[in-house]
């Protein structure tokens, strides 16, 4: 029997990937647009080198880049960086297509919603903020608040004590076979691996730990009701 | 003669202290409409000794707040601050009241010019470009980007000497008698002081080294155009 439903944030309910490409862009363009003498080209791949190397959190992209780019330091264009990564990140944050409304239609169900997140907590907490939906979900686990991160399984343990549930009336729901769905599946959960974003084809050695498939959030009410029914292993959504 | 004028920046060309007011009270706002279980008067009057004991730039004033109202931290509240403190701030950004038109007049009757201001660079340059203001300055001087502040004649010397001009063919306008007033006036710069925001009526014993005192930037244009005619000690506007 299934009581709680949790999601990952980023690329699941939060259109993260699209979001932080067009920001990044932006941020380049506007560089360039008040002196930068680079072309968007060079800056760009050099600045998707940075992150690659240093990660998307890492807070001083632009700075590194200038000197990546052997150019000194200039607090304006970094400023212009940041502005129009800031502006484009405010202005075009989005739902991933239909989240709202299956979070409407499992709420409807009776289901008990939480979301599982790696990142910081004040940052996640923004996006689930500006999107106004934390009043859809109980409780929201994010792992540097918690200490732990996805896929250990104590992250999973920690949220299904908040919601005093077991793992087998939980299911967790996201776009990464190895944190969200390998990680899940460890502590018991149900598992629904969402195909979207960058992540849709990658950890595929990790895709026998996903109960379900699906290409849009609007099959999990379906997917639910199979959980319900008790015959999870013998139906598999788009499988 | 005088060739350059330089201007600080907040509450000078920027409305920094009425935009930081209208901010905070939004972020206490938006944090009770997410829960903070603490009356507004209470949350608000908190948050103004904690900046007033660490500063307007300490990075944490909203964790703090919460550890001062003996509440847990909680990131959902801190993260419903920060988003209100910025959009205002994106939402309202404006200059002082005829700063632009202040600005083209100057720039029309010849003369250079110039910022020096205290602070973050980045900060700093965000409310430069938000503004577009950028394209009427040769160079904008920042202290936390030069190592040194206001009102230390190193930072005048910096900018004179960036400009290529004596202190005497440079004026200095700005809203606070120690750091802008004192300062300029001691490397022998004219002095223009703009009375306006929470520091128009404080520090009034540096006040002997204002050469002149405005209460609207379109003033300007005829204080320098009095400096320009030699007999800047015999007319004060406004005085």
């Amino acid at each position: 029997m299934v009581e709680v439903i949790f999601f990952d944030l980023d690329d699941t309910l939060v259109d993260t990937s699209r979001l932080a490409e067009l920001a990044r862009k932006n941020a380049i363009d506007n560089m360039i647009q008040h002196g930068l003498p680079v072309d968007f080209e060079t800056a760009y791949n050099e600045l998707l080198e940075l992150i690659a190397e240093y990660g998307s959190n890492f807070p001083h992209h632009f700075d590194y880049l200038l000197r990546r780019l052997d150019l000194k330091y200039n607090p304006k264009w970094v400023a212009a960086g940041v502005i129009a990564y800031h502006n484009t990140k405010f202005a075009h944050l989005r739902e991933v297509k239909n989240a709202r409304k299956a979070l409407i239609k499992l709420r409807e169900m009776g289901y008990r919603l939480g979301i599982i997140t790696d990142g910081n907590p004040i940052k996640q907490w923004e996006k689930v903020l500006r999107l106004d939906i934390d009043d859809f979900f109980e409780y929201v686990v994010v792992s540097d608040f918690e200490g732990v991160k996805k896929p250990h399984p104590k992250i999973y343990q920690k949220a299904l004590k908040i919601f005093g549930v077991k793992a087998e009336e939980a299911v967790m729901v996201g776009d990464r076979l190895y944190s969200d769905i390998f990680g899940a599946k460890r502590v018991g959960m149900h598992t629904v691996w969402f195909r979207y974003g960058k992540y849709a084809n990658r950890e595929l050695e990790y895709e026998q730990h996903a109960d379900f498939k699906i290409d849009d959030l609007l099959e999990l009410p379906h997917v639910v009701e199979v959980l319900k029914n008790g015959s999870n292993k013998e139906v598999h959504t788009n499988r």
